[in-house]
């Protein structure tokens, strides 16, 4: 089934929404805009525009039926099948990611870890052989397309060119660094410092921002 | 000075203006909103929309004054000071943030740090000593609002609610759960699977979400 373009913040919310249904669906059969907002903290205005864009039209006064929108939300976001996943960078977030069940349970699964430190490759971690980052061309053959980087910043860069020369074509990017990378190949960040930077603004002590 | 209430979704870009701000501030006075949107990847209207609710308007043909708006961002954002956190959770994610560079550089430092396992309390780790998870309560004395979650997943409700009675008004959760807290309190989760999980849409073998 085909659907038209969907916005990058709708595709933002739709794995919140599919977890969400997920945990329903042990429990009901139909949830209400309403109650789903709640469970994943986004307006229900915005859920029901969300879900419009590929037909996902509740009915009124039942809701939508969970099992059904869950099917098509995993079908659009191309979770039916497990993703094999490279990791690049085995410090202490590497490992951290290694050890990650949030990953498998989604049908990810790190295959394949590299590192440049002699220290770790060759060593066994979370039953993911460490391997040198020269072998990073063997991504190709093995089928891998997806890679989370997780060197340190200045190293970042170096190693996208390296993914997408061995074939990569979706990257999960910890580093604080901005990617350049084909338009092929789409980059989602994760910067944990922009994250926590927008904590202080809510403290009760801050009177700068708020009437 | 004080602003009109601030909608979260603006919050959460203005680190990202700020940071790209401070980049920026190394070679130049003023910049406009067309190359700022191209590096923090956001629409130049909404940035001009986000910057306008505290009257960050810039001059047509000049652009933004980079410096004043720079310091307007860190004031409203509350990063003038610096900011002392506690983590809590000493495993992979846990030693990992303690190492990270990224929250020193906004004023964050992680002053403390606990655990359940006999094995890392007594330890030092980063400059922090990893003290048993009982010895919460001397957050308050301590003067630590701000505290950081990475415990496994189970014993993320317990921490928090523990958190709670020893004053911290902001929790960063990387746990899948959804806390409850007071509404004086304000979480910011981050959920390393809800980032992966989009990932597959954009895989070029996709069509299920495009047309």
């Amino acid at each position: 089934m085909r659907y038209h373009k969907i916005p990058d913040e709708t595709i933002q919310r739709l794995p919140l929404y599919w977890r969400a249904l997920r945990l329903l669906s042990e429990n009901r059969s139909h949830v209400n805009s309403k109650v789903l907002a709640e469970i994943v903290q986004v307006n229900p205005w915005q859920i029901r525009k969300d879900l419009s864009y590929f037909g996902g039209f509740g009915t009124p006064g039942v809701g939508y039926d969970i099992k059904k929108l869950s099917c098509q939300l995993r079908d659009i976001l191309n979770l039916k099948n497990t993703h094999k996943t490279a990791l690049v960078g085995v410090g202490d977030l590497g490992s951290a990611l290694l050890g990650y069940s949030g990953f498998s349970q989604l049908g990810f699964e790190i295959v394949s870890a590299f590192d440049v430190s002699t220290k770790k490759v060759g060593k066994i971690k979370n039953n993911v052989n460490v391997e040198d980052i020269s072998k990073l061309k063997t991504l190709k053959r093995k089928g891998i397309r997806l890679a989370i980087i997780a060197v340190p910043v200045k190293a970042a860069q170096e190693t996208a060119d390296k993914l997408v020369r061995a074939g990569v074509v979706g990257i999960l990017n910890f580093t604080p660094s901005y990617l350049v990378v084909p338009k092929t190949v789409k980059v989602i960040s994760i910067d944990i410092a922009m994250d926590i930077a927008r904590l202080p603004y809510y403290l009760p002590t801050n009177r700068a921002g708020k009437t």
